[in-house]
């Protein structure tokens, strides 16, 4: 997507063919700021640090991590050493795990002197793979936006979004974005309402960021705002990613997911969640009952980071000395709140009738 | 309420039997400090820097304003000085207004000689009054949990507020809180889901305050946790407070408020709404139809103020430069959403068949 007019891909080999460039998420909002990656190390601890963040992304500059390592040393101990270090940086990312099983498998069998040439191809066809694949999400999620939008009467088309599923933490398109950017692109006078998504608050940070820069009008929104603008009319849509979707059709996603599903349910507001195939859980029936939902530290509630006065970045504590918060980082919105799911192969019903009539593969 | 053990209210008269304590809020929660009101002018201050706020104290504040004048000159002019002063402080707010004339109509037909007494004396009649409506509130609230308590199989019971409508927004017990506090008191072994409440963060800040300083159980949770809570059978009834009721029953209270009362109707729990019943509009029969929603600074969205790393009070920004927000200030809950009311003068449903079984003379 675009950044002050340019294109812009989240990860890129740089123009000298070796080294990698991404755009330095620790920055953002406040700062653009493209970071070169020379080395393994380099990449590992992009990864580590966040720099870059987002599954699909997270799972890109692994396999350029990989190519990186290829091209200092071939050999079988450098490669199993990077396949190992590069493993351990989020242990618990699915995409990570995914995308260097793919480089192992591809490089492990060749000889040393062909490895770097194939993991550059390798690292490039997944980075590929992923933009194919988010913007398939955004040309299906825009046939129904077109739809919604020739029977509405307003000169706006307002889409409420939750947290960040944008191009930021994939390789382009995004998920939950890339109708919108699709949208935006085609000429649909899209607005967006962008919730900024306590406790991180990646909606107001990454979200309007990413919006700003493709140009597309949009306003932050706290949380609690998206039921009285429903109430109002102020939604036509709420479109958001997912983290992990059930084969019954019910919808992890960041915590506050469910209450706008609710409030969009009872005001006859559309509901959809994009997501890429590969997301889906087929072995979960019962999201609310079966998904664990992770529990994080209280201090991402309690102390919120951003742009001091000084222009530096701090934090501030909101809450009382040594009070007790807890942080449930996702919840689970019911398949019967969901009145479609957005994929790459089209869209369905939240529902193990409509995965499968989509991903027939998995019956 | 406590603090640190002892009890206090928000607003009580020094030991010189003239001048005025009140809390400090400006510097909650992250220091006590009590603040002592020497003139009218003091008085003035304290309001229009919300030193003091929630309408009951303001209202309650401007009464001893009228009083701390009259002490010092209780001639005509200065008293018609006094109540224009302390009227322009918050123009909006509506218990000011009625202290000021309840205050204006007992002082301005006696003689200068007996308004010093007179006036002292209503302020204090003001508070009391409050106070006992409170605690009346409280004591309906009580047997309702005492009710619910004893169908529970659970070692605890959890009660989800949002925002704060404590003792610091009114003069003592608050209105939602109160039942709270009653509970507590009375050995009901309670926990709090405290609602951090953007923008202002009046859970986190003033409500989790009250509970720590009173020794309530509880945990601060961001907005969008509720939802989750609640399919997970960790919320008994949420109670909450109210700025306006219609009379039909339907809620205007912060924003968010419909989206907790959403997920409470998705999960079966009971959702109360706790009101003095002059807050009731009985000229409103269709709350999110007719109520104006107000709409604030949206610098209350991109900075957020606390405490420094520092240890002094500052702001952090969390959005990029120059993004737009869009900050409402309340939402309206429907009374179908509403289990019911908790009035001073008994609990009944949200509905005007309901209002007017407590409130007959609005007939």
């Amino acid at each position: 997507m675009k950044v002050n007019g340019k294109p812009y891909r989240s990860i890129w080999l740089n123009s000298d063919k070796t080294r990698v460039d991404i755009i330095d998420q620790t920055r953002l909002p406040h700062e653009f700021v493209v970071h070169t990656l020379a080395s393994l190390d380099d990449a590992a601890e992009a990864i580590r640090t966040m720099r870059v963040r987002g599954a699909p992304l997270i799972g890109a500059t692994a396999a350029y991590g990989v190519a990186l390592a290829m091209a200092s040393d071939p050999g079988d101990s450098n490669l199993r050493q990077a396949l190992e270090s590069l493993l351990e940086t989020r242990p618990t990312a699915v995409n990570l795990r995914w995308a260097l099983d793919q480089m192992a498998t591809a490089l492990e069998p060749l000889p040393g002197s062909g490895r770097r040439e194939a993991a550059y191809a390798l690292a490039a066809g997944i980075c590929d793979e992923d933009v194919a694949i988010n913007r398939q999400i955004g040309g299906n999620g825009l046939a129904l936006i077109e739809d919604l939008w020739r029977q509405s009467t307003s000169d706006t088309f307002h889409i409420l979004t939750h947290c960040n599923a944008g191009w930021l933490a994939t390789v382009d398109w995004g998920t939950a974005l890339a109708p919108i950017y699709r949208a935006w692109d085609a000429g649909v006078p899209v607005h967006v309402w962008v919730d900024e998504t306590r406790p991180r608050n990646q909606g107001a940070s990454l979200t309007a960021w990413e919006l700003a820069s493709h140009g597309v009008p949009h306003d932050v929104v706290v949380d609690n705002a998206g039921g009285h603008l429903m109430q109002h009319g102020l939604v036509d849509m709420c479109i958001v990613g997912t983290d992990r979707t059930a084969a019954s059709g019910d919808v992890c996603n960041k915590i506050g997911t469910y209450l706008k599903a609710l409030a969009a349910a009872d005001n006859g507001v559309p509901f959809y969640v994009a997501l890429p195939g590969p997301t889906v859980d087929w072995s979960v029936s019962d999201g609310v009952a079966e998904i664990p939902i992770e529990e994080r530290d209280p201090g991402e509630i309690t102390y919120i980071e951003g742009l001091l006065d000084t222009g530096d970045c701090g934090r501030v504590q909101i809450t009382p000395p040594g009070v007790s918060a807890r942080n449930f980082a996702f919840d689970v919105t019911p398949a019967r709140l969901v009145t479609g799911l957005i994929t790459e192969r089209g869209v369905c019903s939240a529902s193990h009738q409509g995965l499968l009539s989509l991903y027939p593969e998995n019956k």
